[in-house]
Parts: structure tokens; sequence; C-alpha cells
């Protein structure tokens, strides 16, 4: 018997579903599932780099998030209200384009830009890690897009990567918070990692008690075999 | 043969559909189309009155208005990065507010608060008439949730709302226009309507030439029997 | 016996005045009144285009508004102060611009730019279209002054263009109203007409129960004749 | 034969108009010219302390500045479109009320505030001074209003205060300085002096080489005249 | 031989040093230097809970950074200039306070709100953890403050908190990285562990290739030993 | 018996102390102290004039102020907070770039700006004549990193600058008021002297009644002897 609210298996993901194509004008997208949290990814590329890279030969990959203002169980004001992203949006952002450039060579793009926005159309947890998985499938079709236009001067795409949440919830390590753990968890981890099973990014936080070394490697292992599932979803979407 | 870019005759609407009950968690929602002009209308429910009118016992029905940056041909640059909506998202969002309003009785609600959020997922012209009647449905699901929850003092939705677009378009009068009729149109006309006919707002701009109190009223004719089939649809969806 | 708090007939205007040339620096400037309501209206000409427009051989026209904070009864904050244009602001000085720009050949400015600021000192209702017909005259004698130093590559004015509002107040179509009768107007619209009696713009909206196509109708054939005379006071002015 | 490119003696004012009650609502208003340099003054009432002042018994005085774009030779952009006063704004403001409270008993306002706008319609040099000069009468009109409505626990207004800007114009200390002067002279001060003669304010700045003491006496004197003068005209007005 | 640039063992820290009470008006406050690194430390209290908190009878700990221009090599714009902190300052003020408040029980503050500055007055990398764990400091000397006028309701903190960066610098496990190694290292990690050896938080990052399993055991067994002298730094500096 | 809360003669100022050279990266800069107020003052080359100046064949320099938030008695918030320089520091700012430029003779830096940041990191009273001060001395030492490196066509730093505040207390005029004198006096002045007597600023303001010419006087005596001294300590300091 689960201790999870959702009665998942300690290392039972949410169901996740990609669907590809989704935005007529994009150049890439897909809507990303992880359970109730739906986000729509969309890549887009623009024929010039950064002002700060100009002239250097190469291009760059970076992300957008947001959250639509009921995307969550009490309406969020927008951001734009307040007239800037707010802390949390910023480090998301950045850690959806730090990501997905770790797989990106940089120099096949030639001076070009792919911007991939993250909407979050729907919030039960884990928008960032869904966001992540979800963008790599939107950057590999922009690529996949220019490719077939002769716009990339070699290999882009390194290999996949894809991100899964872990916590230590009422003492247990589970896998793929949802809203209802993650607001109770003692210790919440967001992990990314590659195809090939490196680590990308570790983002780990004790919500209550500090947490153990023994702890981390447990929730290391869920990640592993979280994101292991996600590469094969991404390949299956992508076929 | 039809002059239109998209083969319709000139009093031909595009395929609408609208689609309720899409947002997990707003009190009333819907995904309305227009063609390839897609809108995520959701409404929230908030238990007080905006400062400026507490204390008179009635309540306040209010819109936003937003696009995500890929819904368009070539990506819009979000404006929480300018740091403040548009003049033209603030006409707009105006617009639904005021639209709204026109059919919901506000001593009814109580010292309540709706806003009705519309994000549009794709553009392809007429995103606010598009706006203004799926509004009109995720509202009515809202009173219907509080009805059902004993918390309208009486009947607060007094008849139907929506809104089309009309123009001039290579010298014809032609209803609602698409993205390619729109930027090339001599006249441009917002009309909403109610369920009974009436005027609620009329916005026409000459884009090219004055027009005539004759194109003003053949217009007017193409709007009436437009919002009608609306009317209809609305009918049918919260049926 | 009128209806009106002013005492006026239906269709009878406020008394309106036209000074010419009241601002030492700008190219073309008026002091235009309709009865309470006073707008100082200056043309500045600017030697480039905006940047959206550069390498096209064509010129822009573009319109400012703003209320000094005591032109009300109760005093207004600067918009300053919250860093930003209201949405009120943004959209009478995008409806100015679109109402010259109608009479107006761009083709024939050549790269440049000519400004209208419409800086209201004393406000009692139709600042918009008092600013409108005022900003013609301001127009006008900038593009004299432009054509007396063979700046024009032909005739750039094509038309007059003034604006009047209209509104139905207790039941009784009337003619410009003024802040005590907008205030309280079931329906409140504004018209901006050529001097051919041509529409260049309609914003029309119910604020109490819907109109229909008569009141409609009624209300331009008011608009007319009160566009008409202000075309008049427009040509003695300028003559 | 006078160095001055106004052909004025060095120790010769620019012909000053004082006119009231000029802005239909506000409770006292002038329109005060120093040559062609012409301010309009607001004085309004506000029936509550600021925030940090209440529960004190007491009431302030304060002052916002601002020109018309166009008020200058060449246009200047509007404030609001950068979103913040600028410093040069936020400096005269924070002169003009400082120079206002120094001739104020703020305990006999009761916890009220009286807002003094100066708006700059036509700028030659020396606004500042000249809105000095004219919030003052701003100012005593709005403390009449109050008093005939037994506003004010006490006589509120302890003397007068004017302004006049003096300066080191081509060796020659000179007063008043208009635009053609200001821009080029070598020192540049602002005095702001009592009825009575006292000095509430000296801003004294050397834009080429350093001034002495002996000029700073002689500027002074000038300044003292000025302003003697500029309290006559005052008196006059108020009469 | 080291191939650090600093001819540092792997496992070696920079010289650290903490001078307490170095602000004259500061509850709490310590200048914490790693080498190079220099961050000012302050604790303010202020007798009242942030908004979202009040009436729960629990008090606050939070934090804020920033850098003076010119603590970097070159000179660095001021952010107040772009009118919002960067993302990168958010994300390490809510990183210092997340670490501050884990070791903090902010029932016996009562209804208080401390906030730790941290203001970088030179940087040369680790900027971020020398703030944590000077920021500990400052506010232990803070509580100390209050405990001393008998403003706790308890022993309120719980252990000591420090923080140190790891990298992987040409291949090689490497412990308080500089800004030398900083800007080449492979991967950058930082650490934030108790007194008593937990983990508060992990954040690692893969700048180039992603880093194994075992390179994060290994990062982690530094840490571990940095932290451990961090904290011996402290129970020294508030002996 | 001195009425001065410190015990200072009337004459008197803090004692005074420049360090050079205290920031690794800086061209120039020291930390300055009038007694308790502390500034650190940091000067920055950068190797391009501003926009407005490209060109001409000069340079610039130019200041900017800002204080820590626990500089002060009661924690100040940070002004990046707010979104912009409050009024108070940008007058502060553009009095320190002022005071500077009158001794540069800027032709001979060519096309460079040095910026010369001045962040106060304790505040009893005079912070802006400290800075003045303080910032003379690294913009000195900037010059000299210049000339050693040939990047200036010729002599530079035509003069000292230095800075004190005057003030009338309890009827007494005296020099160099600290927070506690500031905060009571009738009467606070700010002079700026070169080293050669010459006047390059004053700014008195009446805190209560006005004062007179033989006040302003007589504190311009206190103001002369107090730069004197502060020259002796820029020659000492530099020397």
């Amino acid at each position: 018997m689960s201790i999870r609210p959702s009665k998942r298996a300690p290392d039972a993901m949410r169901p996740v579903s990609i669907e590809r194509a989704v935005a007529r004008y994009a150049e890439g997208s897909c809507l990303v599932k992880f359970g109730e949290t739906h986000v729509l990814c969309c890549a887009s590329l623009e024929d010039k780099a950064p002002g700060w890279l100009r002239g250097q030969g190469r291009g760059w990959v970076t992300a957008e998030y947001a959250m639509l203002p009921r995307a969550t169980h009490e309406r969020t004001r927008r951001e734009v209200t307040s007239g800037k992203p707010s802390g949390r949006t910023q480090e998301i952002q950045r850690l959806i384009g730090r990501s997905l450039r770790a797989v990106v060579d940089l120099k096949m793009l030639g001076e070009r830009q792919i911007t991939v926005d993250c909407d979050v159309l729907q919030a039960d947890g884990g928008t960032r890690t869904a966001s992540i998985t979800g963008a790599w499938v939107a950057l590999h079709d922009c690529l996949a897009w220019m490719k077939a236009r002769d716009m990339l001067k070699g290999p882009a795409l390194k290999d996949h990567v894809a991100a899964v949440s872990c916590g230590i919830f009422r003492g247990q390590p589970v896998l793929d918070l949802d809203y209802a753990e993650d607001s109770e968890a003692e210790t919440d981890a967001n992990f990314v990692l590659t195809g090939s099973g490196g680590i990308v990014e570790i983002q780990g936080t004790a919500e209550g008690a500090p947490f153990s070394e023994a702890e981390l490697i447990e929730l290391l292992g869920l990640a592993k075999s979280g994101c292991a599932k996600l590469v094969e979803l991404q390949k299956l979407a992508t076929a």
C-alpha cells in the first residue's frame, strides 16, 4: 500500500505523454503531459545570434517559461502586471536553457538563435521537469526543420536530455512529485540527465530537516530510472 | 468564385468550435476556435470585490488577454519583457470586460470578482472576437458553478454576448476576417452583439479610404447574421 | 425645453474655438476649445522616420495625448508616477494618430515624422474629439511650414478630419456630450469623419442597455452635422 | 550697450506677468510668465495628509513639475515614456516644495495636503524660478479658498517667497537668465528669497571656471532686487 | 605540483577570515573573506513579520544580495539602472535565505523579520558561498542581540550552516573555486551543509560534459571537509 | 563648552582619513572616512565615451552614488526594489559628477569615460561631501594609471576639489555636520571648493527660518577652512 496521495508506488512516474507538432507556426513544438501537468513547448528559430555572440560563427539556444494565470489551483497574477518575471520564473528558464545547451553543439547552428517557449497550461507539480523533457522534443524538431533546409553545418544534437523531480515524502524517497507531494515533501530535488546517463544538473533542497548522502544517492537512483523512461518516450515521439 | 484567400463566401464564417471545461481548476473554461484562431478562456472567481467597489454590495467582471509568444507566424516578444502590456493588449482586454459586463447583473454577484483570462494559443485573425465569444461561455459556467453553491442573489446572466469582425476586402464586405484578409482589408470593424440583437460595441476603422454609411449598414448586417450563429453555438455548447 | 444639463438643444454643439500658432517653437499649433474642454495641440517635425519605416521613402504621423493633473474636477495622478501611460491614454493617442494618417499621403513627407502632442489643459468631456479636431489644424500648419521650405514631394493633406461624440442621454440622442452628460449617458459614441463626409472611425459603446441599428443611424446623423460645422471652423481658422 | 543677447541691462528682468484663476477646477491657480517662459501653476487640496504624517495634526505642501513636450525649441520625449521622472525634474520639484513650505505654517492646515502642479507650457530659461514665483500665488489662493470655508486653524501663510536666477555671462553678473544666456553662462545660480529678504535656498554652480566670494555677493545683490520686484507683482496679483 | 592557477592543493580552501561587528548600526554583522572575495554581511531586525505571515505568531528570515559595481574585474552596471535585480541576483538571495531558514526555529522569533544583507565588496569567485557562511555569523549575532533583550521565546538557532563550491577543473575535483577556476571548470557545484554534516542544498551544473555519480560523490566529500573547516571558523569568530 | 552633540568646536571637523588603493580591480580607489561616515570610492575607466559625445575627441567623467541598506541607523530599502534611484540619489550623483568635471580637462582623456562609484558603507551625515572628497582621490589615481600607460594627451587634472557641509545649529554656525546635527539644523549648506579656493558649487537650504547674507558669509568662511584641510589630506594621501 502506497503512502503517496496518488497511490503510486514510490518509483512510479505519472502517466507521461508527448504530442508533437501541436503549434501551427512554430518550427518545432510539443504538448507534454506529466499527469495533470501540461506544458506547451514551442521552438522558434531566429536568423541571427544574440548581440553578445555576433561574429563568432556560433549560435545560441535559450528558453522562456511562464504559467497561464489559471494553470494553478488558485488564479495567479500575470507577471506582466508586476512588470517583471519573478525570481522563480527566471530560475526555471535559466535551468531549461542550460539543460538544452548541454546537448547541443552550438557551432553547428551558425549565427542563429533558437528560443524554446515553455508555457504551462496546467500545473500539478513538476512543471520545470516536464518543460525540459518537452523542450528537448521541440528543439529536436526545430533542428530537423533546419536540417531539411540545409541550415546546419553538421550534427547539432549530441544526446537526449530529460528531467524529473524526486523527493523524500513522509520519510520515503519517491519519484516524480505531484503538487500534493511537492508542497509537503521534506526534501525536493530536480535532476536533469542525458540519454547516456550523465548528470547535467542537480538541484536539491531540504525543505525541512537536512538530508544525508545516502538519501541523495537513493534519489539519484530513482531519477536515473525515471529519466531513462522519459528518454524512451522522447524516442517514440520523434521516431 | 470567392475573392477571399480562404475561398469562403463573403458571408461565411470560418468553422467555429467551442469545447467546454478544458481547464481542470477554473470555475468555468472553454477552448474556442474560429478556424486557426484558438483561444483558451478561463473564468476565475475571487471572493472579494476590487478595492474601489467595496462596501457597495455589488460584484465585478473583468478580463485579461494575452498571446503566447509563438501563437503568431513570427515569434512575438513576451510583454513581461518590456515590463507592461502593450496598448493593443489593454484595448482588447478592456473591450472584453465591457462586453461581458453588458450582459451581467453585477448586483447578483455579491462582493465578488470574476476574472476571465483569454490566452491566445494560436492566432489567425479575430482573436478579440473569438475571445469575447468564448469568454461568455467561461463566464456562463462560472455563474452556474456559483449558483450550484447558492452564491448568487438571483439571476445574474441577462443575455448572450458574441462578437465577430467584418471588413471591406478588395471592395467586398466580408464576414469574419482571417489574418490574410485582416492585414489587407480597407476597412475593419468589430461588432459585439447580444443574443437579442442589441449592439453592445462597434469599433470600425478605415485602414485605407473612409467608408460610407451604406457600407457601415452592410457590415452591420453581416455581423448580425454572424453573431446569431455564434449565439447558437454557445447555446449548443452550454446545453 | 431641453433635457440636457447645459440647456443645449439635442443637436447643438458647445461653443467651439480654434486659436492657431499659440506655441512659440512648434512647427504647427493650436488651442482648441469645445466649451470648457481646452486642448493644446502642437505638431513637431523630426527629420527622420521611425526605425521600422526606414529606407522606404515614406514618413509617419503619430500622436501623443495627456492630461494635466488638474485638468479635471479632482486632481489626477500624473501617469509618470505609475511608470506608464494608462490603457485609456494609449487608446486615445492611437485613435488620434490613425485619424490623422487617414487624411495624409505619407509618401509626400519623405523619411520624416510628425508628432502631434495633444495636452488637455482643462477637461469637461470630449477631450479625444477636441484633440482630433485641433490636431488636424496643428498638422495643417506643420505641413504648410514644410511646404514653405520645399520639404514636401507633393500635396500631403488629402482632406479635413474632425471628430465629435454623440450619445443617448435620458433616452434622447444628443450631440457633443459634456462631462455631466458623458458620465450618465446610456450610450456613448465617438465619430471621426472627413471633410467629404466619409467615416474614418466609429467607436460606440453601450454603457447601459444595448442600442439598436436605428439609434446608431440617428447618432451618425448628429455626428455628420457636428463634424461639418467643425470642418467649417477648421477652414476659418486656417484661411 | 548691453552684452546680453536680449539687449537687457545686467540688472533687468524680463517682463513678468501673473494671471490668477486661470484653471476652472483648481482651488488656486495662475499663469506666470517670465518673458517667453510660461508656467501654469495649479494648487489642489486633498483632504488627508500623506501616510507618513498621519495622526500628527499637521498638513503638508508639495509640488510637482513637468514640461510639455514642445515647450522647448526641440521636442522633448515625455518622461512617462521612460517610466520615471528625470533627475532634473525631481530636483526641481523638490526645490519648489521646500520653497513653499518655508513660508507656510503646516500646523494651521490640519491633516490636509496641498499639491502645487507647475506645468511648463513654454520654456525659455528660468522655468524653476518662474514656477516658484507662480506657485506661491496658487498656494495663496488655495489658502484663501480654505479660509473662506473655515478650514484653517489660524494664519497659515507666513511670508511671500519668490525666486530668480542670476549668472555670470561673458564676465558680467546678470539677472534673470533666458535660455540663450543660460546655455552659455560661466556660472548659474538660483536664489529663493522671502518677502522680508531672507534666504530660503541658494544653488550656485560653476559651469566653467570656479567663482569667487565677491562674485557670489554680487549675484546675491542682483537676486535681492529681482525678488523684491517679483514680490511686488505677487502683491499686485493677489490684491 | 598543483594544476590549480592558485597553486593550491585540490582539497585546499583559500585563506578564510571572519571579522565580526564591523557595521556600527546593524544588530549583527561580519566581513567575511574567502581569499580575494570579500562580503559584508549585516543582519537587520524589523519588529514585524512580512504581511503574508501576520497573525501566525512566527517570524521570518530573509536575505538580499548585491555586488558593488567595481567588485568585479570589469565594472558591472548597477542593477537599479535596469530597474530590477537580475535573475542571478534573485537566485542567490533566495538560496541564502533558504540556507539560513534551515537552521532557525522561526517560531522562537515572534512576529519579527530578520533581513541579512550580503553586499559583495570584492569578487573573486564563490560570492554566494562566502555570503552564506558570513550571513550565519551576522544572524547569530542578531539573535544574541535579541536574546540579551529577552526578545526570543526560546533557542532559535538550531545548527551552524556554511557553504562552499567545488568543481571539476581540468579533470580534477577541486575545493573552493576562485574566479579563474570557476570560469573554466567543466562542472561547478555549490554545497550548503549544516554543522552536523546534513545537506541543506546542492546545486550542481555541468558547464561542459555531463558528470557522473562517482564525480558527484567525490565533490560532496570535498565539500564536507571544506564546510567542516568553515564551521570551525564560525565557532572561533563567535566564541 | 560646545553646544554640539559631538563636543566639537564650531569650526572643528570630524577626524578625516583617506586610505588609497583599497579595491583590487579598480583603476583608482579610496576609503574615505569623515568620522563615522565611511564611503568607498572606486574609479573605473571605460575605453569609450558615452554615446552623445562620440566623435568629438573628448572624454567624460561621471559618478554614481548609493548607500548600503544598513549604512543607516534603520535599514533602508534597496533602490533596486523600487526600480529606480530616488530623487535624492540622483541629486547627489549629479553633484559629484559636476564637482569632478570642474577640475578635469576632458579633452585630455581622449574618447574615454571615467565613472567614480561612491558607495556609502556607513552613514553619519555628510555622505555627499565625503564622497566628493574621496572621489577626487580615486579619480587622481585613475588618471595616474592612465598616464603611466600613455593614455592621456596632456595634464588632465587642473586642481583639487573637496567638499564640506556647514550649518546653523542652535543658532551657531558650525562646520561638518554629523547626523545628529544635520537632522536638527536650521540651515544646511554644502560647499564644493577647489584647492585654489574657488567656489564650484553652493547648495544652501533653510530648513527652518530663512538665513541672512551675513550668515551665508560666515558659513562660507567655515567651509573655506574645512576644504583647505581636506585638500591637505588629499595631498598627503596621494603624495
